[in-house]
């Protein structure tokens, strides 16, 4: 019976959903970029990102391999053109990865919501791992960079 | 000669230069911007930015009285554009502002460089107070915005 619970465990951990990763913005930034309408990506993903890292991630920047507990944020905010200049505006919607015992999971909120969620873990294995085990590092595509500093 | 001595400190520190924010990259990440060839700030501040709050100034941010000890980072990179999108490259410059006992000093540093100036702290007066003190609350003009949360 320990081991089913055990194992029923580990199932239920893999098919849940990553959790809404409070306080992710006063974990350490890594970097941003700008996605226009003239990108690929702009139907997806358009408008200014931060990436952002917590502890057991850094770890797994600095290593090549993220711990279990490791998370990293995709925060995705509109912007409005200026004369010349980009000021970020509301919150687009929110991607997280979530490194678990049974491996990556992913989740994307809408807005500002800590409740609804865009994509979800089941959606998240082809709309978000596809990519993310081509082009990653254990997954994960950006680099820890100036952030090590 | 102790009353002497203490305040031959002050006017040191009032007249010393702000220190390179060791660490900054680890503060809170406020918010980011990016400033493009149409605007009449390029020249100065072309790039993308990011603003880093230590722990003194996101005390500051909250009560709108910024502590002795408060740093504030504004960090420049450059630019360059791919296919509707922009990524981020090499450090521009760093300015930072720093709150003394005497007040806010002004510094920038340029390139990655932790010891060459481009803006010293008497340059800062001119060059920097001017515009923060009349946009500023305390100086300040960003807001701590979603960073509170």
């Amino acid at each position: 019976m320990v081991v089913v619970g055990a194992s029923l465990g580990a199932a239920a951990q893999a098919g849940g959903e990553a959790a809404y990763p409070d306080g992710y913005r006063r974990w350490v930034h890594i970097k941003s970029g700008w996605i226009g309408e003239g990108s690929p990506a702009f139907p997806r993903f358009g408008g200014m990102h931060h990436v952002y890292a917590n502890p057991k991630a850094m770890e797994g920047y600095r290593s090549g391999t993220f711990p279990a507990g490791s998370v990293l944020v995709f925060d995705v905010l509109e912007t409005t053109p200026g004369p010349g200049s980009l000021e970020t505006g509301v919150r687009r919607q929110l991607d997280v990865m979530e490194k678990t015992a049974a491996g990556w999971r992913y989740g994307e909120f809408k807005g500002d919501s800590h409740t609804e969620r865009s994509v979800t873990a089941a959606d998240g294995v082809k709309a978000c791992a596809a990519c993310h085990t081509k082009m990653g590092a254990d997954s994960v595509i950006s680099r820890l960079g100036d952030a090590a500093s």
